[in-house]
């Protein structure tokens, strides 16, 4: 590895995540664009590269071409400017490669956007389309692939609906004092349980939400409060079938073995984590892939919650607009370590852990960022 | 900037391009990754990292995630894979990616690969999913907005429909001799004249092929026979009418500029090129933009042909399929510096130019490949 950059985060910019009838996808992008520019306070023509996360707006608005569509829009031209797919990790995988360039010296300061409105579709339309993460041949819905997830662990290492259940009842609470959050619903255990069955053994309140909303950071080689301690991105093979173990997501594993070894740290370093709860399985499979605890034991962690996992309320309680959501948990991180998280700041907090996930794991980003001293 | 290293280009590997209706995305993708390791002698564990450009395999083909989707079917898992998307330019942007990575050392080996397939839909779905590289609120389908280019360019430059024409004879009359292209079939310049009417001035010889294909390069630090002398990546506004001229694609020119100037070269010292030839029109432009010649004189330029474009056949007879044509493009050119550009070999050339456009010019990537010493 050649010698490394410090990289900060220097400017975050994000929307309300809800479900807006009246806003487009390029005005959240924008929005979230401007928010980050004023707050690095720099103008669009200091950024030397333009990097988007976005999941399917060809699909939910019928336009593609959508890095340079909404960098124009934001007054950014001239500059290499690519959208990133990587179902529900693309902007963590934009992230990772705009992180990488300045690391590497490429660019001095980049802007990485992340952005998806999905809400003006039909609900059918809408779980269509996010099959489409799947292998659409092979693979059920996202519901039905993270139901067999559960059953499984259910199966192999006695996981309850109760520890499911308190993973949905932990981020609603969370996502309830958030301002920027899609539900700020404070829901019982009772109702969690009692909620409508989607695929057995998930309810309705197992699942994140369909959001629109967008994020938006800017990372510079200059000094900034809070630096990257590192970032890493993983494979894996899209259909659930072609897993070895459907309970074991081997590529949130690794990058979280690389982003540690890059940053020199290891899980017991972690203060907080924003994680990919795109259902409550899915939060215990990441808390046990990251070693925060031994494998099996998600159930009972979760429950226990020795650190705060998801205090933004996570993809369950913030929203979950797919292309924005890896971006939005590195924002979120950010604000944390800053100091500016209005309503839910944790005390004491100066290593926070994002952890995006694409499909059932055929994407992993593991993203580590600290406080500077 | 940093020191960067010598990149080149250690293995090729393209499918025939054509409207294969037995043939899916992915293995066609494989095909020609398969062919590019085989080609470079290197197993899929090599890989250190998985670009892939592709346009619009969601909407063409229904499954999303096509990065890991496609190098899981291909054995490259455990690293980075990430899909590009910039409308016609989603391969260029997924090279000039993969360069930038070697060349500043992120990576030793990285896989490219370029895929679209096209053809299971009919052609008024294939038209309106390509509409969507342009601003679909404001632009109309893409053989208009050429044709709006085409006329004014008339207006202002006496440019003729015999120049248009010209540019169709001569790439049908290139790509009758490569194997690998889509449309084998010479064609006069009475036929292209007298060719159903698409959008006036554009007839149907003016308008580049809808195909399936695929192509991969893998690039390598490591010494090889053709380096990478430059890639440079541009954006602009997506809609025409934010340009302030329709005839001018600044895009192209800013990244040739980029390109030659960090190889040290000008647009003398090209001795071939493969150009982005969508329609008749756009291969005139790009040689105006690349400084083959004065702004105006494409048409008689390209008429007079003083060095070889479009070798291969270009879009026009080599075919499209959208999401390849990038890294198509950087294969030809290869193939010819290496001398196995078997029916179709230039003689004497050592430098190679290649230039993908993204919709009307909001994406451009402009690579100088060299034979080395």
């Amino acid at each position: 590895m050649n010698y490394m950059k410090d990289v900060a985060v220097v400017g975050v910019g994000k929307t309300r995540f809800g479900a807006f009838a009246d806003r487009d996808l390029r005005s959240l992008a924008v929005e979230s664009i401007e928010n980050a520019l004023s707050d690095a306070g720099i103008e669009p023509s200091a950024v030397n590269a333009f990097y988007l996360g976005n999941f399917a707006g060809p699909s939910f608005t019928g336009q593609s071409h959508l890095a340079p569509y909404i960098a124009g829009a934001a007054d950014i031209t001239g500059v290499p400017a690519s959208r990133f797919e990587a179902a529900c990790a693309s902007s963590g995988a934009a992230f990772h490669a705009a992180w990488q360039a300045v690391a590497h010296g490429i660019y001095e300061t980049v802007l990485v956007c992340g952005v998806e409105k999905m809400t003006s579709q039909p609900a059918a339309r809408v779980a269509a389309i996010l099959a489409m993460a799947g292998d659409v041949a092979v693979d059920g819905t996202f519901p039905e692939i993270f139901a067999a997830i559960a059953r499984r662990h259910m199966e192999l290492y006695g996981t309850t609906r109760e520890h499911l259940a308190a993973v949905a009842v932990k981020n609603h609470a969370h996502g309830a004092t958030n301002p920027f959050a899609h539900l700020r619903k404070v829901i019982t255990l009772e109702q969690a349980l009692a909620s409508k069955v989607i695929a057995a053994p998930l309810t309705l309140y197992d699942c994140s939400l369909v959001s629109d909303g967008a994020a938006a950071v800017i990372l510079s080689a200059n000094k900034g409060q809070v630096k990257v301690l590192a970032c890493a991105q993983t494979s894996d093979h899209v259909a659930l079938r072609d897993k070895a173990e459907i309970t074991h997501l081997p590529s949130i594993q690794r990058a979280a073995q690389q982003a540690y070894k890059m940053a020199n740290l290891s899980a017991n370093d972690i203060h907080f984590a924003e994680l990919h709860d795109c259902f409550t399985i899915a939060e215990i499979l990441a808390v046990e892939e990251l070693g925060f605890c031994r494998k099996g034991e998600g159930g009972p962690w979760s429950q226990a919650q020795p650190i705060p996992i998801n205090r933004s309320g996570g993809l369950k309680s913030k929203g979950h607009p797919v292309g924005a959501t890896g971006v939005a948990q590195i924002a979120d991180v950010t604000l944390q370590l800053r100091g500016q998280a209005t309503g839910w700041q944790l005390e004491n907090v100066d290593i926070g852990l994002a952890q995006n996930l694409g499909g059932s794991g055929a994407t992993s980003v593991v993203t580590i960022l600290g406080k500077r001293n």
